[in-house]
């Protein structure tokens, strides 16, 4: 399994190569030219990309280049991904929807626009899947291209864990950050809940839609996070004086887990406890164990709500399961809708209490391995409940599947706790390197 | 004043209009036909319009000729105007600013998708301040040009006061809806947050944007929102059974509302006491307190946020206002904004003990009369409470102030009581026609 996912290391991680950029060591252009390199070699049978454009890139480095060293930014002359979901004035944006092939919006994204002011190289569009619902784009699972990298932001979590770029951005409105970073055996983190800007972002489900990111170790997601969200803090964030406290929630997606996947949860929890954590095994409260269907029944209608256009002019061209989301949403009723939002509502208010005795929650990060390509980006099951609750979410490599996949922990703190949450990742990420 | 405000009865209210398309007492082109002839007469001192094309409303009403009597959607034939916020495929959408002059959007805003799914006829893009923010436009107030309609939706509600138009959108992030239709003498209703899609419109502050409507009475107001959010039963709201339960929140904004104002809302408060309604006077409670205060911070926090693209690369060719909000939110911490989410959250779950002896909350509409064209667009401050937290809210014509221009009596209700809100409005706006 180590040999296997070594390519993954093509990279240095993230914090490394903007000290080397610092320092002198490597130039925007070196950096750049490398990954150019892994994409040019790779991406014929990655397919992470969507649009690529070196002209473009090369601009962004001349740009740089003119910056006073005192306004480099938080990430100068690191090379991001950026899945196709957020409009970009310089690159196409089709929203991995044929409706919109060749579209120019004619602003960035706001998050797009942070990346650019904080010094970062964007290096093109990576595949979404359609308006970052179900059907899958062309992109490979970098550890086995039989496989799906996971969906929706299938692209940004296959650039980096092929080496290609050192962080790329995505979104996640059921799970679509965690689960492709853990199929692809890299860290994606899910910020809390409006922590960074969603303009100028194709909306599928406005209460649910986060923008999340994709770096190859838990420093390194936090820098991004950082930057686009403004919270220096989460650059650096303050190390752990004592273990933390975990909690393993035994919630009905528990159940639904493979036995690998919660083998690989059980292990880190044991690690942790040799390590000086306190863990716990929790119940889920009744009120939780509706949550994934509240966020199915959520999704759903504003899906249809948002995508009206869509709906209105183009229902042909959409995918059959989009159809059948868009169909589903619209047969909703809003009373089915407010009691789904009421049900969030109370979940919240009662969610300190979880959090009472423990930091963090655990879970795995996906059921189990990434699928076969042809099955789809695989099954949100695992994220719905966090993602509905806004809760902020990592997830970290955590084992291997019975087909030496990787799996992934998740790990979920309390809304605003980003901070708090990274530092946990970061000791937990460091005692599972440190025990294979 | 009731001379002078004939003329907003130029056209009949959009429910009497309607009911005359579904008989085939009037037909979609001669209603279209005396909407063009009031805007040809009239907008060339109004100035309400950013972007009409009489070609593109003939297709509209050819489409809508070969509808099936069955299919004719429940806004059939009536022309509405779009605030220029909302993406509009077919229409040159500028959000109010120079950056984005001749601006051609791919698709439809989900509103716009509505209105159009529903059988609406648009008549074209009216005027909006700069990004929904300060910056006036050129429109004028119907009641007196050398007043301000109010923004940031000047041009909606303008049109619909002129008799242009039985029917506008807005939005409202601090008070744009409210605020103009009350300066305007027409009714603004906006529902609760979340109620209307939002995808595709100019994001000024993702937790506070809201859609709004334009009307001439309550039962437009509730038939435009009902339609685009799809709740019918906003379409025909059950009549009380009993006379409502009103109080008047002694907010610190109380205060800073002109005599007239606050006479208009007593008047109205005082004939609901005659008709049998249940008034009483609340002090506020001190956690609501610094609500207005709340709303500008998070308001400037995330402006600075979601206009990220247009402050890194058109920051000189944005207005003074627009600099100083953007500049000023760039300097608010993550700490402080965090603090300003966290009091709204409080004040949510307090809120319910605010409507134990309450079925609404009335205030005034705007601090008084339209200023001068000159002064601005006004203060927000009657609404900035109302929206951070989401209540639904309803402005209807209430009096004249001391230069004979019309004021407003504001309404909010519970978030999701929009159909009670519109039911107890309509209560009131009966009694206030009665008794003049």
């Amino acid at each position: 399994m180590s040999e296997d996912r070594a390519f993954i290391r093509v990279l240095e991680p993230a914090q490394d190569l903007l000290a080397q950029l610092l320092d002198g060591k490597t130039t925007p252009i070196a950096l750049t030219a490398r990954c150019r390199a892994r994409i040019e070699a790779r991406d014929s049978e990655i397919m992470a990309w969507q649009a690529l454009d070196w002209n473009f890139v090369q601009r962004q480095i001349d740009d740089l280049s003119e910056r006073p060293a005192n306004a480099r930014g938080a990430l100068f002359g690191l090379p991001v991904g950026v899945k196709d979901l957020f409009d970009t004035a310089d690159l196409p944006t089709a929203y991995g929807s044929e409706i919109y092939q060749g579209h120019c919006p004619m602003a960035d994204a706001a998050a797009v626009a942070r990346l650019r002011a904080e010094g970062a190289i964007l290096i093109g569009k990576t595949v979404s899947t359609e308006f970052a619902y179900w059907k899958a784009g062309k992109t490979r699972n970098p550890h086995d291209q039989s496989r799906t990298p996971g969906g929706s932001s299938s692209g940004s979590a296959a650039a980096v864990a092929d080496g290609m770029v050192p962080l790329a951005i995505g979104s996640q409105t059921a799970a679509s950050t965690i689960r492709p970073a853990a199929y692809c055996g890299i860290v994606g983190f899910k910020p809390t809940i409006g922590l960074i800007s969603l303009a100028g972002i194709k909306a599928l489900a406005n209460s649910l839609d986060h923008v999340g990111v994709f770096a190859t170790d838990v420093t390194g997601s936090g820098l991004l996070a950082g930057a686009l969200s403004g919270r220096t803090e989460l650059m650096t964030p303050t190390a752990l004086k004592t273990p933390p406290r975990l909690a393993l929630v035994m919630s009905p997606e528990w159940e639904s887990a493979s036995q690998a996947s919660r083998k690989a949860v059980q292990h880190a929890a044991n690690l942790a406890t040799g390590h000086g954590a306190d863990v716990r095994t929790f119940d889920a409260p009744p009120l939780f164990a509706g949550l994934a269907e509240i966020q199915t029944t959520i999704m759903a209608y504003e899906a249809a709500r948002e995508l009206a256009h869509e709906r209105r002019c183009h229902f042909d061209r959409l995918s059959q399961p989009l159809r059948d989301l868009l169909t589903q949403g619209k047969s909703i009723s809003a009373t089915t809708y407010d009691d789904a939002c009421r049900q969030r509502d109370d979940s919240l208010m009662a969610l300190d209490r979880l959090f009472d005795d423990a930091d963090v929650l655990l879970a795995p990060s996906a059921v189990g391995e990434a699928p076969l390509f042809e099955y789809g980006t695989g099954d949100p099951i695992m994220s719905r409940a966090w993602t509905l609750l806004g809760l902020p979410s990592i997830t970290l490599p955590c084992g291997a599947g019975d087909n030496g996949l990787p799996l992934g922990l998740q790990i979920a703190a309390r809304p605003r706790e980003d901070e708090k949450l990274l530092a946990i990742a970061a000791w937990l990420e460091h005692r599972l390197a440190t025990k294979p």
